[in-house]
């Protein structure tokens, strides 16, 4: 018997009508379905794909350990999650391996900072696994905002909110265009990178990009917000424009 | 009478299977589509959609005047695209104020270093714009080479093959992932770039990505390769993994 193959299925920002055609049609022909959510939630992913799959495929969540309850930098955070994406992948390959096809859910583009990637390098040696691309959080973020992120020979550079604030600054003032993702509560950290680096005032915010509860302000006038770590904060080359 | 909408329409890397539910709805439905191309040439955005435009839909060829026979930093490269650009938006302006509805068709991401965005930005005041987003070349370039692009904290940096030499050496020495685009006769300076910071072993060059051409090859293993300019050079981050 040949094994099923196991996708990494990019759904894109949120709003189901921006997901690719290749990823709809695997969706309506979906048997087994995983994703990961923080325990006690519906899911992003899930959400997103609500009323897209067969009435008939068996879903099988895949439920954080743990999220932001312990640092990154401490032991127990990378034992706990590699624990956690050990036993996800073995349940995986045990249904692959009964020639089942098994569709896992990703947020945005599965190779650009997804979950997806803990389990595809566990797998991609023993079962076939194919990634499906999709655009990206932050290319829904640039579009809401309504100008272009990049022009001519502009560098982009991408940061997550959880460097320290002193890369953030460096990073930020050596760049053209940036965005920032994992916002949440490193909001301050970064508004103060912003400052240091002269970009504050170009700085826009992003909230639920593509989706109903899409919010835009420039970050300059959303001071004291309350952001979701989702949030994206983007700031807009100026690059060579004829 | 109301006034019509243009759409700059992304389409993605190139697979027609990777566009967006929307942008496959709204092509069906088109009336009206116009499309970048270098004189001569069928344009790349319209072979994406070959088979896929109703068969009385109207086409507006848009042939730049230059492309890369004069410098970027030629005066009259700046004073030749300005006009072509004025002229293009006029007949775009006309349709739409006649109120027809237009598509433009755009390669990749219509606000990631498009051109759309230079008829964007003339017509956003005048007329009804629609950006609809979608899957970056880069990340089918990225999807191609089967490894994940960035992971954890990673920053990633995008740069032009079109840069200086010690520009894009210095952005490359201090980056963790980063991808380069608009290759073509700018590889001989991509590589001493790459080898200046000392990533020029982990470079991957991908041409057509997601395209029945597609290729895929470690840089290093492409010495003396002719590569078209839509080429993509990606070096992958390292960074955090459970």
């Amino acid at each position: 018997m040949n094994a099923g193959t196991i996708y990494g299925l990019g759904l894109g920002p949120g709003d189901p009508d921006l997901m690719t055609v290749r990823a709809q049609r695997l969706l309506q022909q979906a048997r087994h379905v995983a994703f990961f959510r923080k325990a006690g939630r519906s899911g992003q992913a899930r959400r997103i794909v609500e009323g897209l799959l067969p009435k008939d495929a068996t879903e099988y969540p895949m439920e954080y350990p743990v999220t932001t309850e312990i640092p990154f930098s401490d032991p127990a955070y990378k034992r706990l999650l590699a624990g956690f994406y050990e036993t996800c992948t073995a349940r995986l390959h045990e249904l692959a391996q009964k020639g089942e096809d098994v569709i896992v859910l990703c947020e945005g583009d599965p190779f650009f900072y997804g979950s997806f990637m803990h389990l595809y390098t566990r797998l991609v040696d023993q079962v076939p696994v194919q990634v499906v691309p999709a655009i990206t959080g932050m290319s829904a973020a640039w579009t809401a905002t309504g100008a272009p992120i990049t022009w001519g020979d502009d560098v982009l550079t991408v940061l997550m909110g959880t460097l320290d604030e002193a890369d953030l600054a460096r990073h930020l003032a050596q760049t053209d265009a940036a965005v920032i993702m994992k916002i949440g509560r490193n909001i301050e950290k970064v508004r103060r990178a912003l400052r240091e680096s002269g970009r504050y005032e170009q700085a826009w915010l992003v909230e639920f990009a593509s989706m109903p509860e899409q919010t835009i302000h420039r970050l300059s006038e959303a001071e004291g917000r309350v952001t979701p770590y989702f949030s994206i904060i983007i700031v807009h080359g100026q690059g060579r424009r004829p």
